[in-house]
């Protein structure tokens, strides 16, 4: 991990991303598995390396979409993709894989020794919401946060009603709120972590 | 257009963005041209229909590629994804071809009567950097801004050596700085248009 991601007091960010291709919505609001794909791995493993991110999970139930995931990894972390593009190694190299959202919780709490504030990013504001500062100031106080990001239409109902706390839509000036997650993942990190 | 992309005295953004497939680096340092890739024409023209970018220009000199980006983005406009996915139809709406960076210079200045600025981000901060808060006032006063994003390895030093400025890097704690293409306009407009 090197010199990214450290807080005030040098230590290590306590912050993980998830990847959740189940339980998500499809576009008609049903309960769907959605399927993994190359540039989701990459482009978000690149901006969570950026930001200083400890771990990128890819939570996905399907042993072909496991399959799928540990074959791309591999070529850039430990086959020829490692030797060819060492930046891309380093990115990668955040990923691991979870089949669901109960082994990632598991998984994360054995981890930081503590369970962390799970957050995920919604299109509602209501009284669960927190605003990016304060979730800013409490990752750089060293409080271990998970940040769970939905494929398809988003997160289900369900696996909403688990999480401690919702980030704000990221908006522009209008309504319109069409983001892919790549691009919300990455706008994300940079409002809780970037720097000018 | 609708609602969104509107600046305080409710006139439209002049700010758009192009994405330069040539002249770019290789990882060599050489002048390339790169290859349209569909998920950089889709998620920047998603992130720029969501901050109210005026339009987003593919800037290519190839007769192949240029046919690539026609075939996608009516595919999605005028073809059957317009009728399966209107959100998508909005944000593709957005993109027209360029063959090259003159030809953008003069689209730009003919559909704004006058020469916008022109900003390019770049790893390097310099005498011509110019801070993001100070970009955000000048676009929402109404200055015409053009943003150019460089494929590969990234533009040119000739290309980057006409610009009217430079936007300083995006980083997190490190010194880590490998975003994708997609990753970097996103966090750019929401720095310049994003709101909480």
């Amino acid at each position: 991990m090197s010199e990214t991601g450290n807080n005030l007091s040098g230590q290590p960010l306590r912050l993980d991303v998830a990847l959740v291709h189940y339980p998500v919505c499809n576009r008609n609001g049903e309960v769907i598995g959605s399927a993994v794909t190359n540039l989701d791995l990459h482009d978000i493993a690149r901006a969570g390396r950026t930001f200083g991110v400890d771990s990128y999970y890819i939570i996905t139930p399907f042993a072909d979409q496991q399959q799928l995931v540990r074959e791309i990894v591999d070529h850039w972390v430990t086959g020829y993709g490692a030797g060819r593009n060492p930046a891309r190694r380093e990115a990668l190299n955040l990923i691991s894989l979870c089949p669901d959202l109960a082994g990632l919780y598991a998984t994360v709490t054995d981890k930081w020794g503590v369970r962390p504030t799970v957050l995920a990013t919604s299109a509602q504001v209501n009284e669960r919401t927190v605003d990016y500062a304060s979730v800013r100031a409490r990752i750089k106080d060293g409080e271990p946060i998970l940040l769970l990001f939905g494929t398809g239409w988003g997160l289900t109902r369900e696996a909403l009603a688990e999480v401690d706390g919702l980030l704000p839509p990221l908006k522009g000036g209008g309504e319109y709120n069409h983001l892919s997650v790549r691009s919300a993942a990455a706008i994300v990190l940079d409002r809780l972590l970037g720097r000018s």
